[in-house]
């Protein structure tokens, strides 16, 4: 928060333009503009009706007669999935910290991962001429993706995408997938169960190889009786590590596809009687902000995603030709060494 | 999700007017209109900007022309205040829920209890002609409020306001301190502590009232040296936790003003040995998703505000004229009896 830069763009007061209070009003852009240039006869209704709407809206013929020119609308879109995973919103916090200062203001629109709603929402986006658009994960395709940065700049997350004026951002997952892995072979655990997420995320897919892998560098067979999926959410971690216990394979540490996943399955252990770390140990992934505050605070790979967010919003104000307050890029996934691991 | 009704208005494909298309493609609403009617004699470069257009905001001439004349956008703005606070992302998901099948698309913005911060997002929704808005919590005046809703309905969370075009909500909030005060008394402890919140939050002041109208019922007094303030947040609950457990004064339960603080206070007493419920009760407040995965599951005050969200939802599209899906009320703060309490 301290390296905000002086003179940025003026604030927000002005996001009004000419056309918008014509369009509050009822009435004709060149009727608000008589009105301002005191030439214009109108009835009193048309009038009192223009006058409410610049109360409303704040608006200084001055100051807006710059974004009228410009088409501009300072707003930048963001689609992103789920607002109750604590992953995207802290991607969209992000974003929020890169815009702060530029005269852009964020315009949030959530698409639950449904290909059909993310691409209704980004049409709504559209039409309502944001100036550059974020999109946060989702299921998109690549070409859709493409499609829509004809009208102003996107940039995405988790995807690689090379395409004129789209700016696309990824973590490396089975990089991500490895380290948690490699951290419980290095304490010692040599059956290590894996709960994983939904076959259908990309991203689920890539840490599960991670975990392959490092069993491979190690020189460890996986036993697939000891890989099981959950749904990336609290209760399938529940489920899935119920399963796990009934099951009459031996493990003695679980790496969770996420902060959520692990959460449940803690909850099922307490539940059997058995303690973390002392009994088994777990790896999370994304490091959620509630991740330090279960007791014991978790061990999990850190996804730089506020980071990311502020890497977005850079990219997109660059685009927009204006100076970025944060950095362009952003840190690699790393491990966070909390207490749900333990030496074997 | 089993009471959805049929024949909902047309979905969001229609959401692109005549003249978003043209905004778009940077000509008048006539010319797209001739255009459209074969009646036009326009340059190739201007139908090819008009084509793309139309091909990117999925417009569809007929269902849009309703949109046209009514002047709808088919939008709900909400402006809530902190994205990664899990009250206003669930209270969001029920505004979402109540509004699926509807037509009307949620536009969100934050306001970060601002209050120019929050008549700014509002200005910016109105300026986009959003066709009703929904305000959950935040610091905008009464008085704001009402002058908002002067363009379109409004329905507004966690206050009570009477005026014209204003739907508002709110919970009993000292009635709930008081029903977490009080489970703790009938349980047996006598000297119970309070965390409470920032008392610039209105919601804090009045959970405190219903810690200290339980005790004045039963006839305890209250030792002022047992009530600190923390911050709504983790870490403010460890602090606060910190100062009650380095004082002298003896206490054997705390009610602390919500889930987050809880959750900080939890660790901090993890760091001391002290162990949740044998050692001290814990009560908290909204019952946040992720209390139930807590170890062990809190004991807190449920705030039914999905629900609520979706009494917003049915307020807001009575108001537009559209039947709701949803109830148009919603459940009353209620007591969730799990783990981090005992009998003295």
């Amino acid at each position: 928060m301290k390296s905000r830069q002086p003179t940025p763009p003026p604030p927000l007061p002005d996001l009004a333009t000419l056309q918008d209070v014509a369009r509050l009003a009822g009435v004709s852009a060149s009727t608000v503009s008589r009105i301002l240039n005191g030439t214009a006869s109108v009835t009193p209704d048309k009038r009192a009706a223009v006058e409410a709407a610049i109360d409303t809206l704040n608006f200084k013929p001055n100051l807006s007669a710059r974004s009228l020119r410009s088409g501009s609308t300072r707003t930048i879109g963001i689609l992103t999935q789920d607002l109750e995973s604590p992953y995207f919103t802290r991607g969209i916090t992000g974003v929020e910290d890169g815009l702060r200062g530029s005269g852009y203001a964020p315009i949030i629109v959530p698409g639950h991962w449904n290909p059909v709603e993310e691409a209704e929402r980004m049409r709504l986006l559209i039409a309502r001429r944001v100036d550059a658009i974020a999109i946060l994960g989702g299921s998109l395709s690549d070409a859709e993706v493409t499609g829509f940065a004809r009208h102003q700049p996107i940039a995405v997350t988790d995807r690689q995408l090379v395409a004129p004026n789209v700016h696309a951002f990824e973590f490396d997952q089975a990089e991500g997938g490895r380290m948690a892995t490699q951290h419980l072979i290095a304490l010692g655990h040599q059956r290590i169960a894996h709960i994983a997420g939904p076959k259908s995320h990309a991203d689920a897919v890539r840490r599960m190889e991670g975990f392959l892998r490092a069993h491979a560098d190690a020189g460890i067979a996986v036993d697939p009786q000891l890989v099981v999926e959950g749904d990336f959410m609290e209760p399938g971690g529940v489920l899935a590590m119920n399963r796990l216990l009934d099951a009459t394979e031996p493990f003695s540490a679980v790496f969770c596809a996420n902060d959520q996943t692990l959460w449940g399955a803690r909850l099922a252990l307490l539940r059997r009687g058995l303690r973390v770390p002392e009994d088994l140990s777990l790896v999370g992934f994304d490091d959620l902000p509630q991740s330090a505050y279960m007791t014991p605070p978790i061990t999990t790979v850190w996804q730089p995603i506020f980071e990311m967010g502020r890497a977005v919003a850079s990219a997109l104000l660059t685009a927009l030709g204006v100076t970025p307050n944060g950095p362009a890029t952003h840190p690699p996934l790393s491990m966070v060494i909390r207490e749900t691991t333990r030496r074997r």
